[in-house]
C-alpha cells in the first residue's frame, strides 16, 4: 500500500458518530424545522439551533432523525417516528452501521432500525455517515489529500471498507472488533488489504 | 372476476397469524429444540410440546422465533435475538407484515424487526406466514381448490396481493385498512383488481 500519505480509522464507532454533520445538514437544509430525534446519548452541544421536539408534543413533525441505537429505541418511539414518516416528514440517519462490539456483546446499531423503517415506510432517508459518500469526502478533504491518497481502515466490510472503495479510497479490512468472517464471506466485493490487528497498518503503508 | 369459486380474506391481520403453522414447523423440524421466542401476546395453547427459553436461561439456543410485533421488541430482547442468531441459531419468522393498522395508527409489524435482525445477521429466516409460498398453497388446500380457482383479498400490496399473485392465486387489493397509494405506486407489481372496500369484492365474482 505504498503512495497512501493519509488514513481514516474506525475503532469501532468513533468516526461514525458524525452527528456534527448531521446538525450542520438540518440546519442548512431545515431551517426551523420541528425534528423529532431517536437517539441514545446527550447530544445537546451539537444541537444547538434545532428544534427538537418532546415525547408530548402533538402536531406536524417536518424531520425524522435516526441517531445512536440503544436502551430508547423501543417499539412505541420507533412507532411515533414511524408515523411521522408516513405522514410526510423526512428522513435522516445519522449514520447506517448495523452492528457494534459492546462489553455485553454484539449489538444493533442505528443501521439496523433504519432498515426497519426503510422497508415498512418505503422512504430512503438522507444518510449523513458511513457508508454516504459525503462522508468520505469530508473525512479526505480534512485530511487534505485526494481520494486516491488516504485509505479507510475498518472493521466493517460494507459500511467502512467497500463504501470508501467506492468512493476510491484504499480500504482496509481489520480483524477485529465487530468483524465476522461470514461477513466478509458474503460481502459484496472484497477489500484491498485484510490485516489482523491496527498494528499491521503501519507497515502496509511504506 | 369470473370463475372463482374461494377467496382468502386478510382483515388486517387475521391470516397473518399462522402461529400453528410456526409451531407445526418447530415441532417436526427442531425437535427438543431451544426455542427464543419473541413475541408480543399468548401463545400457550399453540406452543405445547416446545422448549421455550426464559429471560434467565444462559445457555445455546436453537432457534430464534419472531413472532407478532409488539411492546416487548425492546433493544434489550432483539440483541438478545440477534447475539443468538451470531451464535448460529436458527432464523424463523412468523410472517413477514411490515405494518398494521391499530386504534392509535400504523404501527411496525413482525416484518420491520425481521428486515433489521435480517441486514444485521445477514441471515434470511424461515418465514411461515405471508408472503411464504406454502401460506398460500396451504390455504388454497384448506378451500380444497386449487390456486387459479381462488382470489386472495386484503390490504397489503405486497404481502396479500402481488405475493398471491405469483403462487397463481387472483389478487385483490382493498383501499382500507393499512391501504396507502404511495405502497400502491412504488410496489413491485399490479393487482389484478383494486377496490374501496370489501363490500365490492362480491360483485367480482359473478
Amino acid at each position: 500500500m505504498s503512495q497512501v500519505d493519509g488514513l481514516l480509522i474506525d475503532i469501532d464507532g468513533v468516526l461514525s458518530v458524525s452527528w456534527v454533520a448531521t446538525a450542520a445538514h438540518l440546519r442548512r437544509h431545515h431551517p426551523g424545522a420541528k425534528c423529532l430525534l431517536l437517539n441514545s446519548g446527550d447530544l445537546s452541544e451539537d444541537m444547538e439551533g434545532i428544534d427538537l421536539v418532546d415525547h408530548a408534543y402533538n402536531g406536524v413533525v417536518d424531520v425524522v432523525v435516526v441517531g445512536g441505537a440503544g436502551l430508547n429505541f423501543t417499539h412505541v418511539e420507533l412507532n411515533r417516528a414511524f408515523g411521522h414518516l408516513l405522514d410526510g416528514a423526512t428522513f435522516v440517519a445519522m449514520h447506517r452501521n448495523l452492528c457494534w462490539r459492546t462489553a455485553s456483546g454484539m449489538e444493533l446499531d442505528t443501521g439496523a432500525y433504519v432498515a426497519a423503517l426503510e422497508e415498512a415506510s418505503g422512504l430512503t432517508p438522507v444518510v449523513h455517515g458511513k457508508p454516504s459518500e459525503d462522508f468520505f469526502a469530508t473525512g479526505v478533504a480534512e485530511l487534505g489529500l485526494t481520494a486516491n491518497r488516504v485509505a479507510m481502515v475498518g472493521g466493517d466490510i460494507e459500511n467502512d471498507v467497500l463504501a470508501a472503495q467506492r468512493c476510491g479510497l484504499r480500504g482496509v479490512l481489520v480483524r477485529t472488533g465487530k468483524f465476522r468472517p461470514q461477513a466478509l464471506d458474503r460481502a459484496s466485493g472484497r477489500p484491498d488489504h485484510v490485516v489482523d490487528s491496527f498494528a499491521e497498518v503501519p507497515e502496509l503503508i511504506d
